[in-house]
């Protein structure tokens, strides 16, 4: 599922995606593993490169959703009551940002990330919460690969580096973020191997 | 609660915040707004300088915590199950990035955001995932702002640029967050005033 031109990431897991988040979206909070079978190739460092785009998603998000974070991890009237919301700054309910960043990596996660040598995360260079997310907006998340490097002393693995956009039904880039993701190789560089 | 040196913060409102965060402890999901009546005063952009420091919390994890967060919005082993998570790379049952993102977000609201003319968050400049967060560590976050300023076309607020380190009770920093604070002022400031 590429809307956005440009190279694509290995599309063999899409399905599998879709299946496991309209689960997600039917209201289920608990995590069933699904469908990650013998049937889908593994996502390796060696299958990240510069310039590939991909999108994953989608994810209801709704005013029970926004309030039940809220309630537990940003308690501001903005992301607790309707009413309340209306007299703030965005002007009506909307979640959390750090919700926002937390749907963000459950999409990808379901996305291809569960499906991959990842090892997490060093940390973000960048995030910023560009529109409000509303209760009934639909989100899903735009992957660019910006650039992948090879540590020098670590032959086992790899950084990604990656822009993820996270957009609204109506196509509003509602957040982006940008991290380095750590992602294991598929075969262990050579020690004599020249890195630039 | 200063336990940094340095310039401190208004110190008015920590006992509401320890009361607050006690409950919070306890075991209730649900938020109960407390204590924040009109003996505390609120804070808003005039009170913040660089330089001050402030510490806020604290909040304990549990096992339970890490995987009901990490089972909605972030189901990779590590964060799910005690003995899959012995097999990766962090050697142990740990809480997601996000989730630290969130309890440090509890945290400041708690420990002064709800009880100032808080107006959001633009965006972050910077996480950094230091240490594994595990069961049965206590969380604390240090607050070190940088600078502040004041948007040339918008007299009503500024910004407050602002380091926040999230510590355990061993004094380990697990995560850094850099992040402009948008706060309302006092007094709006004049229109003939000059601004650097």
């Amino acid at each position: 599922m590429n809307r956005s031109g440009g190279e694509t990431l290995p599309a063999r897991n899409t399905s599998v995606n879709a299946a496991r988040l309209t689960e997600r979206t039917t209201g289920s909070r608990e995590f069933r593993r699904c469908g990650l079978g013998a049937d889908v190739a593994k996502l390796y460092f060696e299958d990240f490169a510069a310039g590939q785009v991909a999108e994953y998603g989608d994810m209801l998000v709704t005013a029970e959703d926004i309030k039940d974070f809220a309630s537990q991890f940003d308690p501001q009237p903005m992301h607790l009551d309707e009413e309340a919301a209306k007299a703030t700054i965005v002007g009506g309910l909307c979640a959390s940002g750090w919700h926002t960043c937390a749907m963000m990596m459950r999409i990808i996660a379901d996305g291809f990330l569960l499906n991959s040598s990842s090892m997490g995360s060093p940390g973000i260079d960048e995030i910023r919460w560009l529109a409000p997310v509303r209760p009934g907006d639909r989100l899903r998340v735009r992957s660019s690969i910006i650039e992948t490097s090879e540590p020098r002393s670590r032959p086992d693995f790899g950084f990604v580096k990656t822009k993820f956009e996270v957009l609204n039904d109506a196509g509003t880039v509602v957040m982006h973020a940008i991290t380095n993701l750590m992602l294991g190789r598929r075969t262990p560089r050579a020690a004599n191997s020249v890195i630039a």
